[in-house]
């Protein structure tokens, strides 16, 4: 498996990174551009939070880990200097989208936003040690906390008590997000986290009868026969286990890891397009229609998350069966994603694996899964 | 162009009602199931207040227009009943959705909800004379009118002031809706209400240099240059075109007509999918990446709509153009939509044309569009 290595270090350093440092800095108003066309031209110019964080967070975590290189840093300044200045509402929850000048126009009703955010500052912090960075990144931590219960709060249309699920989302970035401000919030924090949220992944959210984990269950973690509790989001939960497996080998837990490379595989298995190939974005478990009509997309995160989860569950494990689906899937995403013409990947293949959208950027692709995945494959092969 | 009008009617009465009337129908709870897979059997239960309403609508108009059979008139009251016992919240606002047995689920978001309630109850009226259908029908009513400058009220994600925009979806359905109640408000308010859409459809939404509606416009009616600006919903234009026909013709206004046969032709050949037929769902304006991943999907509702204004164009102007477009999309739409085998119509086809789920009925489809397009037809052709 090392000789993907260099393939994959390259393929961020040579074809993708390039892509963002010459099309998405705004020079003029701030900020990144994110929504960019096959060849990088700029389509529209809202600033989308999420994306801001992340690009934010990519350039720091590159400096830190690849190579520490200035313009990286200078990058990743940029982002920070706009969102600080114009992300925020008076309670200090982050909007959702703002125009290109960093007027705002979406509310803060998503959560997500909050987390982007605060995982971009954090690691910029680790690399300034600028304290703005780090206090507002543990400001908004604080905020994310506090408001997980409840995270779309005014915002939410759900009638209370008629149907009380909790979803998958919001535990699966905190695993992640723990990890990423443990410089700041401290381990006693981050352990006592990584415990609730392991539970919450592994034995609220999984369903052993069919070994997979739901978008959605009932508070006590039964299954909800509804159009969300039926839901499955293979890639989802092949995201979160390699979440999981570096949890695992944080506490040398050697049970987890195996449940969590036997959860992946299925969920591979059970999302693997058999006709077409490549991963189907949303399946019903019970095998109705689901109500999401771009079910049977393929998207580049999804194949992305995969192959950095086969990589860690190959690394920590040695299972071949790892080492086959990354295979396949290295084999499927270079043919089907990569665009070695323009730089960057594809995000939106039909179910043939055509462009649906040629964009390599728009309202929720930025700056992110592509090059963590490519450098998170690297980081681990090597 | 006659003899399509039996073809029409036999689908309605023979293939398409029968469905609903055997598989829509819960005996038990009330209201309508509405998630039926391709043979009827229900995958969900949860009751969509857009779909309980039309289908009160469909029923009532049927019995009105069509034949007075007793038991279309039963199935529209036995849908009136569930929704007058649980559909309003206190301050009188429609829910968008409940469970099985009518509990809340999804708060008055979407004014849509308060529309085809209306709409439904106001039908239902005609046929009964009961007057509690008809002062419901008269309080939503005047709910909408107050609520139309805020439709969405305190669930608005939307930061006020920075980017205004109006959408083209409520003085659309009101084109439409205000005839639906005119023997329950009068017609010197509903006159009144056809001014302004008038106004709002061909003058405000429209935009001469490219022949086309917009979906949301500035509110000086100018072209923004926003994801929202610059969406084009080729079945959305088309269904108002007859909607503004049916308004030319009420008010003999020969121009008006004119120019909604040239829109309506004009958002066809804009929409039409060259490479495997069809009519497209979703459209840039700019030909950028849409934020819609199912832009390139081809639904009833649009093929339906389409043969109606068609019908309507022809049989109001004589314009050869109808004709030769009806005649297309008869083809296209039997041949893809229709299910001999099972009854109703598929909802949803993937560009190339196979459907994409085989559900009859869903959330957002139920017995309103197929039954409603085959009856306009057939009355517009016989």
């Amino acid at each position: 498996m090392q000789h993907f290595a260099e393939k994959y270090k390259n393929e961020l350093v040579q074809n993708v990174i390039p892509f963002w440092e010459k099309h998405s800095v705004d020079k003029e108003c701030g900020g990144f551009f994110t929504c960019l066309e096959r060849d990088g031209k700029v389509f529209d110019t809202d600033k989308f939070m999420w994306l801001q964080g992340r690009q934010i967070w990519t350039m720091s975590m590159l400096y830190d880990k690849l190579e520490a290189r200035e313009s990286w840093k200078e990058m990743a300044v940029h982002g920070a200097d706009f969102i600080l200045k114009n992300g925020r509402d008076a309670q200090g929850d982050w909007y959702f989208s703002l125009d290109r000048k960093g007027n705002p126009l979406v509310q803060p009703y998503n959560i997500f936003s909050d987390c982007f955010a605060t995982m971009g500052l954090a690691s910029l912090y680790k690399i300034t040690g600028n304290d703005e960075y780090g206090q507002v990144a543990h400001d908004t931590f604080n905020r994310i906390i506090a408001r997980q219960d409840n995270p779309k709060g005014k915002y939410s249309k759900a009638f209370p008590g008629t149907r009380n699920l909790k979803g998958f989302s919001l535990p699966m970035i905190l695993s992640n997000l723990s990890l990423e401000l443990e410089h700041i919030v401290g381990s006693q924090l981050v352990d006592k986290l990584i415990d609730e949220v392991i539970h919450e992944v592994m034995e609220v959210f999984y369903q052993p009868e069919t070994g997979l984990i739901m978008e959605s269950v009932h508070l006590d973690g039964s299954f909800s026969d509804t159009f969300e509790g039926r839901l499955v989001n293979p890639g989802h939960i092949i995201e979160a286990m390699w979440f999981m497996m570096d949890l695992a080998d944080r506490r040398q837990d050697k049970v987890l890891m195996s449940k969590c490379v036997d959860i992946a595989i299925r969920a591979l298995e059970f999302g693997w397009d058999d006709k077409y190939e490549g991963i189907l974005y949303f399946k019903d478990i019970l095998n109705r229609p689901p109500q999401q009509l771009e079910w049977d997309q393929k998207l580049w995160w999804v194949h992305l998350e995969s192959l950095v989860c086969m990589a860690k569950g190959y690394a920590y494990t040695g299972d071949e069966r790892c080492k086959d689906w990354f295979e396949k899937l290295d084999a499927y995403s270079f043919k089907h994603f990569a665009d070695p013409e323009f730089g960057e990947w594809y995000g939106y293949l039909n179910r043939q694996g055509d462009p649906l959208l040629t964009l390599k950027g728009g309202k929720w692709k930025g700056c992110f899964h592509v090059p963590r995945a490519l450098f998170k494959v690297y980081e681990t092969l090597k």
